[in-house]
């Protein structure tokens, strides 16, 4: 499958899923307003994307794995509605529409991410796999999600704003920031699949990893190169908000070197697959070449 | 074993274990420093109470009840850090020392909120207890703290602030806001235990809905006729913000009379569970008689 009709296919399919899981009723229906607002807004689903891709791999069926690229989609989604809050990053806008603490209000966004990754957890305990199937997947979302992921990861770059970083801390932070959720939806399609064999597991995250920071080097690389009405933001932004950013860190030859390494690292992992991992070889070219 | 006993013994069993289980690394130890100043605030326990004592009462050891103890509490501290914040309630206060926001930042304590709502999860995912009977203890925590049950709970009350309501919402509120909660409790206590006599649980959930509203008219009576100094916070001020309460509703006599009735209700679904439910009774009558 090109990678372009895996994402159209899994978009559709993930966001079917989740429209249907939220539509039990609630004393508040505005809470529910806003956590549609915050989980159907545009996004590429990337997360649930990785979830199937790695789950059909290992030769699962997509069902088995909807519970996961659901929960891991909604963790995602209350992670954006409560960083673009007045008191983390201030943001008006996300993807050119207002955000959710715009539309509904600060106590209402809170609220909607909250409630958000609740129903991540609610999703997998609901899921009609075994129950230690079930286990690891809630565990594996956990441990990413928290004081040790994502959530310590923000509360690193917030609490580093204009400081400067050292490589090893400025990897450590995406490691948790995004890093952390990208590694997760691998684990978790691994576990989706029923697979159970670690090697397969210690090669699928080795790739996590690299497209996970690899995103993160071309992010800074196009803040820099990139032209602003692609980007969808200002060009020069991060060097303007004074952020510790990989070309700033080593200097841009340095960093598109460091940029080809981690996509010829995720090409290896993978190559022990053979063709059944074309498309997520062209998800780690799409990450390495895009232009936005 | 009597209510203050039971009260001491699993107060610190829970605290210990919470504080064992927080004990972890991060990349951002002042983010576990707020979690903890959320965590250990001085509560009564009373949720990690109902687990141990149902546990207690179907014939568990305590240590199956240990991680549904702590994630029920970790997930009332994360309501109670995000319920105080600006967008909120605004609270500065809370049983006399500073709130969390006050003390760590707004953007801190929303984090704080958010990493200990994710390690209640992770806590039950990581506990001893068979897988299906874990995946039992998720699911019902997940139910009772989301958009269906206690953050829905929230959002309702902030968005009828100064609004009349009927009984049926005043009561509909509650038992999201924090009866499910308390419910939970009570679920979580009973799947702990092993026990699997669904009458049982019925029997024990209607205890945990009487008790739960018996709590909160209690609570609309005090604010009436308790005296400041013993209640820790004015008394008179659910009038003074315009509040609805079951006096307002209803009038005091017939609050104090659904008191009473409550009360009784909590006794009777306990009556075939003999002296072994002694402390469950104690604890019922410790709600309608507290005078704080």
């Amino acid at each position: 499958m090109s990678l372009q009709a895996a994402i159209t296919q899994y978009r559709a399919r993930v966001e079917s899923k989740l429209d249907h899981a939220l539509s039990h009723s609630s004393i508040e229906p505005c809470l529910q307003d806003a956590m549609r607002y915050g989980l159907f807004n545009g996004g590429k689903r990337v997360r649930p994307l990785l979830v199937y891709l790695i789950n059909d791999l290992l030769g699962g069926r997509p069902e088995q794995a909807d519970a996961a690229a659901c929960a891991i989609e909604a963790m995602h989604s209350y992670s954006l509605i409560h960083d673009d809050l007045p008191a983390m990053d201030n943001d008006d806008l996300r993807r050119g529409k207002p955000t959710c603490h715009i539309v509904y209000g600060e106590a209402t966004a809170i609220l909607a991410g909250d409630a958000l990754q609740c129903f991540a957890f609610e999703l997998l305990a609901g899921s009609h796999l075994p129950p230690e199937r079930i286990v690891r997947l809630i565990s594996t979302l956990a441990k990413a999600s928290g004081d040790t992921g994502m959530v310590a990861g923000q509360a690193f770059d917030l609490s580093h704003v204009g400081q400067s970083l050292s490589l090893t801390q400025l990897e450590a932070m995406h490691r948790c920031k995004t890093g952390a959720l990208i590694n997760a939806s691998i684990e978790m399609g691994y576990y989706a699949s029923g697979c159970t064999d670690t090697n397969t597991l210690s090669s699928l995250l080795r790739y996590g990893q690299a497209i996970g920071l690899a995103f993160q080097v071309k992010d800074d690389i196009l803040d820099i190169e990139g032209d602003t009405e692609t980007l969808g933001k200002p060009q020069g932004s991060d060097l303007e908000l004074n952020k510790p950013t990989y070309p700033s860190l080593l200097g841009m030859d340095s960093a598109k070197t460091k940029l080809a390494d981690l996509h010829q690292t995720a090409l290896d992992t993978l190559a022990s697959f053979g063709d059944s991992a074309n498309t997520l070889k062209a998800l780690a070219d799409y990450i390495t070449h895009r232009s936005h």
